[in-house]
């Protein structure tokens, strides 16, 4: 992990950082520790990371930048930054049934940042490490006028990855865990839902504010699934990749989407405004659940792999000869939201 | 290449940017060309990116960031910007001897920067990428209210890398190429060192503005030296990182430091302030050549791999028992400047 010299004139900004240690005393305090796992790390001192793929493996990586203002909305704990800025990546690499073995953090630090947010930070890191049994292998610190931005480099290894690509016509679509919570989730935060019981309301938020990367559950569907993705932008735009790159068109049962009992209790409550809670469910991002397809024989592996991991995985649709993405009800009726994932609006 | 979608507030700003492409369109157009050479990086069509590492060789890794205002005087082209980005993090890979393989690129953009800046960006890339014989694998692109940030993860690969803690009493102290030229461009482009003729100017300002990774000369010292870093921090910063972390000192003869003409021309031309250009020379930073300790015996081998990778490599010292660095002159006299690199003062 290095702190490179910024030309003189930052340097009078580099002092005017809320640290008493110096960067490279917060190195050595919240960051070695985190790196002690992981002898190519070096301990953080040395100018390169090195990193032992597995033979017949090959490395995995995925890198996600988290800039204040622009992807957090200012009431995040240091600890909920650092473990978000872990999990987005986390999360691609689950989606691939990739193993996460470790990261490079690079840190671009206001001057209001002090070393007690540091040290908070690198707490938020720690934990996540232990949770996904990661380390940090390396990084950069720098200063800036701007914004706090997080990136994260993560790395891992697998003998291969499903591609958006992949997908077949005749296959089934799947997702993991339940879809939507994040974005009502984010609704509630923005005042909408009122009418929702807090208890509903607390889990839709913690669900948009914690992603939960499905480790075990891609791991379970390696070599049984064709096209694999996770759900960030949303499950309409983001199923739309895999249609589009796949040269397929998606159909998707929203009768069959799995609901948490909360989103069921938002959607039931919203009365005339139901169809815009729909279509911010299908719409809307940031749910890090799994989205893959696989042929309709792999139906009972896959029933055993979400037994393995103690996850739901849902039947939602299926992949034929066409083009797009469409949605429709129980009644056959198209409910495709006008608004997919941000990307197609 | 993903373009993570911001919340709701963050999509005005995201509008405002000076594209008519998008960010997706300027991926497809400007980025995802960088892409071709590597199957891995799916065409940056996709969640993760993928590289193989050959049998007996590890993963080698190294994260750096630029951000506007703090590493950049402001006048540099998009093209040097990119360049800059990739050169400082090969450098780290030259110093160990790892062959670069490819870079994940992070670029955080202000609503100032329009499609004409990122096809330049594009084109500086494209042109070390030819030099350097890598390939763009992923990365992100997100839209910030602060700075230009630039953050390259390069990923390359290596059967052994030498540390800095691998220094043996009694190893000489090697440099490439010569020392100081970018310190002193850099007070060249703040209006010093007025009375250099101007051909001598713009050596030692290029010197500063494009370092020059020295892959050749690393790849040609593997299996040779002992400890192994870059000079990014300046000489006698950097060397007092191998002292330290191999339990020793470092002694250099400042009159075997190696120099351009250009950089003798300003010290023989500044008469009284030849002190404090001595010292810049030896404290700046920025120089991004080789600094290596290897055993007396490797003398001839060290000699032999200067001349295959056509790049000078001067013995300049000593490591002994003891701390920290110190400088002599002709005379025996200590020089050993006051301030070392930024990190040290």
């Amino acid at each position: 992990m290095a702190s490179r010299p910024p030309p003189d004139g930052a340097r009078k900004r580099e002092r005017r950082l809320g640290s008493t240690l110096g960067e490279f005393g917060r190195i050595a305090r919240y960051f070695a520790p985190l790196a002690a796992g992981m002898p190519g790390a070096a301990g953080l001192k040395d100018d390169v990371a090195t990193l032992a793929v597995p033979p017949g493996e090959m490395l995995v990586a995925k890198t996600d930048t988290i800039v204040d203002t622009v992807h957090l909305l200012g009431d995040e704990t240091p600890q909920l930054i650092a473990r978000k800025a872990l999990r987005v990546n986390l999360s691609d690499l689950a989606c691939k049934g990739a193993r996460p073995i470790g990261y490079l953090l690079t840190l671009s630090l206001p001057a209001s940042v002090d070393d007690a947010w540091v040290k908070a930070f690198a707490g938020g890191l720690a934990a996540d490490q232990k949770e996904f049994g990661i380390g940090l292998l390396g990084g950069d610190s720098v200063s800036t006028p701007g914004p706090l931005t997080v990136t994260v480099a993560m790395l891992g290894a697998a003998s291969a990855v499903a591609r958006r690509a992949d997908a077949r016509a005749g296959d089934d679509v799947y997702v993991s865990g339940t879809i939507g919570d994040a974005a009502l989730g984010l609704l509630a935060l923005r005042g909408k839902l009122k009418g929702l019981p807090a208890r509903a309301r607390k889990f839709l938020i913690d669900r948009y504010r914690l992603p939960q990367p499905r480790i075990a559950a891609g791991r379970a569907l390696r070599g049984i699934v064709h096209a694999a993705m996770d759900v960030s932008d949303g499950l309409v735009g983001d199923l739309g990749h895999i249609a589009n790159h796949s040269g397929l068109t998606a159909t998707i049962r929203w009768h069959d989407v799995p609901l948490s009992p909360a989103a069921r209790q938002a959607l039931a409550g919203a009365g005339a405004g139901a169809a815009a809670l729909r279509d911010a469910v299908m719409g809307g991002g940031d749910d890090y659940e799994l989205l893959f397809t696989a042929p309709p024989n792999a139906r009972p592996r896959i029933s055993a792999a979400a037994r393995a991991a103690g996850l739901p995985l849902t039947r939602i649709g299926t992949m034929s000869a066409g083009k797009g993405v469409r949605v429709v009800d129980e009644g056959g009726r198209d409910v495709t939201p006008k608004v997919g994932g941000y990307r197609h609006a």
